[in-house]
């Protein structure tokens, strides 16, 4: 049974699109040339970050919202064969819909 | 159909002016000496962000502003053969009217 | 008697999972081939941090948990042939069940 | 027709004084040994930063006012042949009266 | 008659353990090879920091208290043959028991 | 008719002592041996700053207040033959009475 | 007749102890050889900050107190054959008694 990842404070789990190993051309893609996806879907979140004053300030972003994020920043890890990606919330450029 | 941008926090999305190609003196410009626009329209914006006490801090831009922008800091993508810029409001330099 | 750590504000302890020392394909791996574990048990937990306004920020995260953690920044120590990680709570990635 | 600029927050621009081509002695000088000008006059406003709190902190500057700048921190704009310097308010060193 | 250090803020003094010099299979061990010890007792401590809102936070640590602490860090003086280090409580891992 | 600074949020304008030319053993010393002086006299004072919550902070220094001031950190003008300092009140050392 | 100096803010001015220039077996010591003292004592005190929000923290040092300080961080100046050393109270270790 696939095990979940419940983020921290104010961190999101992002599953990236996949990459396009063919260009528009048609042609094969080697792998520098190949872009890094930016886009994925938001698979996990934590429940916001609690300020110095104690309060928890909610998330704007849920589990299966389309994201654009940026190329830098991410933790990233292994999972079943998936690179998942790991982000604070305000790293998160834009909800794309 | 063209898919939009919501930005997070306070962050807007530019649509930079077009590069003229062509100097005054009607010389086709190589590209080094072409200067990089710094003026743009807001085509999406954040709802502002949201500070420590849990407050929400209104954005002062929206969309259709005409805006001076800084030569560096913005994240660039490419959407549909134009560039966005991904910039927070408090970097940007001034509304021009 | 086995000693026990406290630890302090929102500092917690993690017994790393063992690395595993053979490959899935049953080769013996060798020490620079075997990726660090990054997950682990939280064997201890402080209090929580206290703000700058006195108050108390109780933790998320308690004895038993098993975390998903950074490859960097835990302070490591060797305990009874164990080795040891001391986090921040704000250093964790996410929860894992 | 002139277009005008509207700053974001606490910034103003600034049309610096025009640089004294003749040294006192007469000479005409080298642009090496022409010092830049460190003064200018406000030529527009933003209407003040807003704090972590919400409030708006007003300007102590206003359109008109001449003041003496730092010879670094300013972008450089070039506009109608003018070069217009943003400033954050907090950057300028003294009124001049 | 000796001394005594009154810690200002929210540091505190700690006396290390000894290093032992002999190692576990009774070999005498050079200095290199002597790790340094990380724990020891709390001999002073100061009454807390001072919050922006004048605020006294209070300490977790007091004297008698068996700690450990991080490899670096400290400022390290010469008392009376001791070597005595000066933490802030806040650099502290945990307290042992 | 000379003009005057005023310095803005909590700077101060400084006029440095007069350096002395002459060593005690009355020589007269060349440029590297003369220490730059580090005493001056306020010549203008800002208003103070003002707080993130919006609070004016008052100003501990007026106008004819000796000081003693950091080597470094003043930003440096030339007015009518005299060396101006702007130090932000918050970097002086001492006043000197 | 002697200058005093009064301290801005958190600082104070401390008298550092003499340096012995006999080591305890009675040899004179070379320059080098020469520990610098770290304790000294407060002959001049602050009146204490002002935080953000417009509260003066007051000190805990006065003077007379023995201080232990650390090696760096002061501001040094000579007055009258002394070395004198300014220093935030922040960065003192401990009173000494």
């Amino acid at each position: 049974m696939a095990r979940t990842f419940q983020p921290l404070g104010d961190r999101i789990v992002i599953k990236p699109n996949e990459e396009e190993e063919v260009s528009k051309g048609g042609l094969l893609l080697p792998d520098t040339a190949r872009e890094r996806p930016q886009e994925g879907e938001v698979i996990a979140a934590g429940p916001g970050r609690v300020s110095d004053t104690g309060q928890l300030i909610p998330m704007s972003l849920g589990v299966g919202d389309k994201v654009l994020f940026p190329q830098f920043g991410a933790t990233r890890i292994n999972e079943d064969d998936d690179e998942l990606l790991f982000f604070r919330e305000s790293d998160i450029l834009a909800k794309i819909s």
